[in-house]
């Protein structure tokens, strides 16, 4: 019911286009998809990291980089939120073993 | 505004004891965090190469692994889904290099 | 002093145009770059993982996927095991925070 | 027959100890073994990427980022290289998709 993460999306939208200078998003965006999408892989190896030596902290700030990036990524590719949502509840709709076993086909 | 993210987590709250011959959510966590935390890799590898071969079904469907198996860890870390978005909301009180500088501090 | 990875190189090269139901090799290179990259991130995804849960014979066992899918990898992309190690030499010319600077720049 | 990563495992044996404000390799290992993982996720992530994107220069810089990494983890495992290059050569007896069966049992 929290709009966090349509609201990120948003914000990332507008700043896309705004001054690389002053944005961190037009900045990235700016070094390529290429670039976006080595911050996805390296905030996934940190929580990663994070999650197996289990300091909650950390395991929460790696968790915020890797879906900033994750949304960074996708609007990159012109890829909505809302299409991944859909898709997750979608396979909501499977359940257990059959769940993964459909999602594989 | 969508509970898609929220619903799951409380799904995989419910399946982690489950009989893992009839979860995949249980299956995976009596294989332990390790087994867990290299689902969330290897997803996130496969998101980056979708996005960076472009084809949207695929980055939809990888997105989707990877928030599912994100979701998973984080609830094997007793994390929850809220402390991440209060994370991200907090960083949303900042902007562009501001933002990041402070996060990297 | 080992010719252990050139003799690999090799066999690689060669198995690369074998018959797919025959050779693991042929199987993954007809699947494509994408996923010989793909079990490359994967791989060091376990292998970071086999490393910080600490024992020496799942380290060594994933080294060695590593170090296999790397060099498909590297054969898909022509680019030779020897081109590597020379970048390496080079660096070794050089040392401690002068060689990281250098190798960042 | 080079002995370009045997040099650099004794090299990087040798500087784990020195002084972390000359040296790279006792900085990092400094930082702990979480810091050294976090590296070789995120330079096989590079790697994937430059291989995706198919510049050569840049798959030799990351993969040799990757390699150098690599060893420093073994090290800091108490792992040796020739341990994996045993490994290696167990299985270059084994062939095709025999070897690959026989790796995953």
């Amino acid at each position: 019911m929290r709009a966090t993460l349509h609201h990120l999306e948003q914000t990332i939208a507008e700043r896309r286009s705004a001054d690389p200078s002053q944005s961190y998003v037009a900045k990235l965006t700016a070094k390529g998809r290429g670039k976006i999408a080595q911050k996805v892989g390296e905030e996934a190896v940190e929580t990663v990291i994070a999650a197996l030596s289990g300091e909650s902290a950390e395991i929460v700030g790696e968790s915020a980089d890797l879906l900033f990036h994750w949304l960074m990524l996708l609007a990159d590719c012109g890829v909505s939120l809302d299409s991944v949502l859909d898709e997750l509840e979608r396979r909501e709709g499977l359940s257990g073993l059959a769940e993964k076993a459909a999602r594989k086909e």
